[in-house]
């Protein structure tokens, strides 16, 4: 059973509509933060909400003594716009609990997981006074429009934000109740192309055939993206991408999963991707290029025949070591041009980016975090990469010159940035439990 | 000067949103076609709303005596859709006159061309009684969705709408008081395709990769639509296609037509379209095919990094004579399926379709008709043809064995089917004028 003062808070938190990248919701991103403070505050912590270019920064921290290890424990209280709202159950704002899960967006991306450590470090401090190590805890709120201030924040901050390791619980867990410890993230570089022809809608019929459609311009562009295989056809697009190691690939296919698996949680016809891979392997270790969202012309019900004036496309592209996500995104707008049909103009936009990430599991504190998860979860934890990206975690390693333990307690079927998003109340309660191990694992090392 | 009845008759009209395609709008469609018949009541036709399968159908006659010919005139009182809205400079079913222009949806496709002639023959009938033909009045609500019901109306209605000639003002005008006879058009031929892949938008870090991506999908099947020269590239779109006869390619370069007009009217950075051919042959007498419209994913602001479930594209084909709408429609699907990539699931959903038609200018009533043209404007007409669709016209031809007069009143700046269409007040005029002496000719041809 979940710890009734635990779901009060969750759900306080889950109700704030605190989506970063609409400017709509701009105060609710800060009323979310500020809620936040005076929860950290009311632990006992020194806490504060820092202002930032966009949205602020939630910093926390407990006295700290000399001797001890620093933690920093990093989340984001932002989240994913919640449309198409018509394809929730519930309201995306008003969590919902049925079974063993609660329904609202934010509530594994990223509110349940930060919470969880928040509410250990509540838990620990009313117990013992404290917590065993120097504790900084810090929670942004720029997360998913790609941390555009957080790397400013953490440069002129970087003596208060001096620590040994950083913990962040925002990637998956393989399955309930399994630890997982990410040691790999791929990277993101996002853009959106724009074509505009006609200055107004025209008459297919009066004019079709004797000037460009920038529907078909933008659907051309977004063919030449691909081969055949599957492969992305920019060229030069994989001159940096290594290979994974042996110990990976046979790590990997011990591990609890399937193609089967994933085909259900997916309900995709089939699977399809690069040739010559397996489905976790292009997932975690393997780059992309993904069409988010694509649009131009009539866009209601029966027919409208005009050729629209203008169409666009939002892509992404994931990224594996050692891509650089400026490199690549120069690589892309060289292809744009190349494959630019003639009688429309193409405006490029360059999106947020971030690089992507690789570390060693089985070193210095990532022999605490699996100790940790060992205990909370009673299993050997699983070592993974993950596809998703945490541009963060490497910003972290250049910045504050830290590794990251990701711990994460997002399950595969948790629906993040689609509707219906859910998170496990059993895995938030085993989430405090390891939380609350962690730091004593650290301070133990 | 505009006369203020006949201004108040076209604002009434004009204020009915009587669009086909959109079921929210069934309601004012049938309110239009009601206002209609009491129009032509008023007038002293015998006039009737006739149900149909989904919009009615307006029919008025005089009193047919013997000896005399049959003359009937079409239109539609149904209008395209008005979105977007916001492209509008004021609300597009409330018409605002500025100079000699109204602006309306409806302006001028088809309101304002059909009620010159509904006023005409009621001006006729005020001052001489009746009009010198036997004339049948028939308005249907259905054009803009492909008229799915009128051919069976025709058929079901073959004695009572029997006639020796068709007169139809819904084609272009070249210029203002140019008086225009279009002898051809092109036809039509609608599709509709969904593209579904996972049950829900996933997450493009956690899943990008292993599935398809609907979005791309969809682009590819559209890019596959062309060659890089403009031509379509579906295998047999051009078997059936005729060229142009000389006399039309001489008459044509001395209309005054020039690319830099086209241009201008567009707004377009350049012409483009199939090689060999200029940009009226394109247009006039050459196959298309066009996306209405294509979306899937993210439309919002900002990114959001997804793999959308589903997209769709709205493609229209316009065909020349002789190629078959259906066996078209057969070609493009059995392209599709050649080209639809694995992971997907693809749906096509035959839309409307109309045969291209052509007809002899110099020939029967045609002379009544230029003779119309010529005393009403004072200028010898143009002979033309059009690229926009009337699939009516073939059908004229199919069931009642006649031909169809096309005197259009459109000018090349009306922005039917796009935002701000209007319609000249003086062609309004000079179409009522029109339409008196076409009847007065054709009574002594």
């Amino acid at each position: 059973m979940s710890n009734p003062q635990h779901l009060d808070d969750l759900f306080t938190f889950l109700r704030f509509p605190s989506v970063s990248t609409d400017s709509r919701h701009a105060g609710d991103v800060v009323a979310c933060g500020a809620w936040l403070v005076a929860k950290l505050s009311g632990m006992g912590l020194a806490a504060a909400l820092h202002p930032t270019a966009r949205h602020p920064v939630v910093l926390a921290k407990n006295k700290h003594v000399e001797g001890r290890p620093t933690v920093l424990i990093y989340g984001h209280y932002d989240v994913q716009p919640a449309d198409p709202l018509e394809l929730w159950d519930s309201p995306p704002f008003e969590p919902r609990v049925e079974g063993d899960r609660v329904y609202a967006r934010g509530s594994t991306d990223n509110k349940g997981q930060i919470l969880a450590h928040i509410l250990a470090v509540g838990e620990t401090i009313d117990e013992k006074g404290d917590v065993p190590v120097n504790l900084i805890i810090l929670v942004e709120g720029e997360e998913e429009i790609g941390s555009p201030n957080l790397e400013v924040f953490l440069k002129e901050h970087r003596d208060a934000l001096k620590c040994d390791v950083v913990a962040v619980s925002d990637t998956g867990m393989l399955e309930k109740g399994l630890g997982t410890f990410t040691y790999g993230l791929r990277g993101i570089a996002c853009i959106e192309i724009k074509v505009t022809g006609p200055s107004m809608d025209l008459h297919s019929g009066i004019f079709g055939g004797t000037v460009a459609n920038p529907a078909t311009a933008v659907a051309q562009i977004v063919a030449s993206l691909h081969d055949a295989d599957g492969r992305v056809a920019v060229p030069g697009f994989y001159d940096r991408v290594q290979p994974l190691a042996d110990w990976e690939i046979e790590g990997w296919s011990k591990l609890p999963l399937s193609e089967e698996a994933t085909l259900k949680l997916t309900g995709a016809p089939s699977l399809f991707g690069e040739a010559g891979f397996s489905d976790h392997e292009r997932r975690w270790a393997r780059p992309t290029a993904e069409v988010n969202g694509i649009g131009g012309g009539y866009q209601g019900e029966g027919s409208k025949t005009i050729i629209p004036k203008e169409a666009f496309v939002k892509l992404s592209f994931r990224l594996v070591p050692d891509q650089d996500p400026g490199e690549i995104l120069g690589l892309v707008q060289k292809h744009i041009e190349a494959h630019s049909p003639p009688g429309v103009r193409v405006e490029v936009k360059l999106g947020h980016a971030g690089k992507p990430y690789l570390t060693n599991p089985q070193d210095g504190y990532g022999n605490a975090a699996r100790e940790a998860l060992l205990e909370a979860f009673g299993r050997e934890p699983a070592l993974i990469r993950e596809g998703g990206s945490i541009p963060i975690i490497q910003t972290f390693r250049d910045v504050l010159g830290v590794d990251t333990l990701m711990l994460g307690l997002a399950l595969p079927d948790c629906q993040i940035h689609a509707p219906n998003e859910n998170f496990s109340l059993s895995v938030f309660e085993g989430g405090i439990r390891m939380s609350r191990l962690l730091l004593d694992a650290i301070a133990r090392a």
